[in-house]
């Protein structure tokens, strides 16, 4: 059993360093390159795929969209899910993450960044980034909803979703595309290699780079490996972790 | 109960004047543009969906994708069938049209393309054009994939999938938008409207304008209308009626 994982390519809000979480802002100029990239790799390697999951956010479903359009899969099944959705980062979603580090320290923001299980400042309920309060969240349960999450929280969302759908799919002999974000997969990551939360919060998933998982009949990692040149593949995760660097 | 359906907008070989059917060509750049003015038009008429319906085919997928962006409705779930496709054209599927109307007569042609129940020439079975030897189709039982239709057996695989799923949508007070093709949609135009053979083929289906049918609970059509500026609507109609003339 293969599975297929690959985190969007750059967004505008990226680009301009601002803390995105579930704002749904579209791919750059470079991300949709990226995405184009990715599924010519893709293509070239010889993947093909039975069905595909992504989330809520055009940002992974434009990566998709322009993945399929390369393989030539345009009329494949997909599933969007918020359950896929990136980490909500609550009250900080639209501030600069330069700006933040500035005003709070470098050593806040990384908490806030890559601590396991603190969760950034919450949302008022009555703001307009409250998903309860979004047009995009209108079928879910608005109790299910966050108002800030941390990787712990994000987790306990993604795996159940994974288990009940995905994981099924692939034990019934398909083959699996997700194209998510950089810490819903980080949840599936840790759910697979059954890491510790220490190790974890130091993985960096680069962008636009597909990541392979294979598994055994008992669903034990068996490899996993990305996908295209080496150098290009440093360099990116350099980037994502440089991120919350003040400048 | 409201159902918008929208034609794909101009394709890479409406364009160039080859009979298509299920041979997977894209938009052409008025192709996309007509999608988005027809996302644009939806949107600024304040519709909204649940749910849409499209076809496996990439001009079909692309027109909805293109709505979707302008809606901002990327979220929505999508389910893609081939019972959505165009008519299959058989053996005419890559031939010019004016070409064609010059060698067998504008009549054959007239009769290929407007009779009710009259095929075009079926394909070989071993044709690289058969749908059965075809990725695109590999999780469909091949008896039930076609070497040629008439609007006829069109409609056959139309409405069953039409009453199984998107009715059923419709009447558990979904709101649907299907993107799909010139012949799909008149098979549902027929069905909804109880045309008789001879009224359904001079129905021209203009490209890219949002038509949209109102229902009383027992599913009679109260209305119908497209959606758009009237004389765009009226050539768009002309030139589809044109399309079979020998140059």
């Amino acid at each position: 059993m293969k599975l297929v994982l690959v985190r969007h390519g750059e967004s505008e809000w990226n680009k301009a360093n601002l803390f995105t979480g579930w704002t749904d802002v579209d791919l750059s100029e470079k991300g949709h390159q990226e995405a184009i990239q990715a599924g010519q790799t893709l293509k070239q390697e010889g993947y093909d795929f039975d069905v595909c999951y992504t989330s809520y956010l055009k940002r992974a479903i434009h990566t998709l969209n322009h993945i399929l359009d390369e393989m030539d899969r345009n009329w494949l099944p997909v599933y969007k899910s918020w359950h896929l959705n990136e980490r909500h980062y609550g009250a900080l979603q639209g501030l600069n993450k330069a700006d933040t580090a500035a005003k709070y320290g470098e050593d806040q923001v990384k908490i806030w960044r890559r601590s396991f299980d603190v969760k950034p400042p919450l949302l008022e309920v009555e703001d307009d980034r409250n998903p309860a309060n979004q047009a995009m969240y209108r079928n879910v349960d608005a109790k299910a909803l966050p108002l800030a999450e941390s990787l712990e929280t994000t987790i306990d969302r993604v795996i159940p979703y994974f288990e009940a759908n995905i994981k099924k799919d692939m034990e019934a002999g398909k083959r699996v595309l997700i194209a998510a974000h950089g810490n819903s997969i980080r949840a599936l990551v840790k759910y697979f290699e059954k890491m510790d939360k220490e190790a974890i919060v130091g993985v960096n998933i680069p962008t636009g780079i597909p990541l392979v998982y294979e598994f055994d009949e008992a669903f034990q990692v068996k490899d996993h490996y990305y996908l295209g040149d080496a150098e290009t593949i440093q360099a990116k995760m350099k980037a994502v972790a440089n991120q919350g660097k003040a400048k």
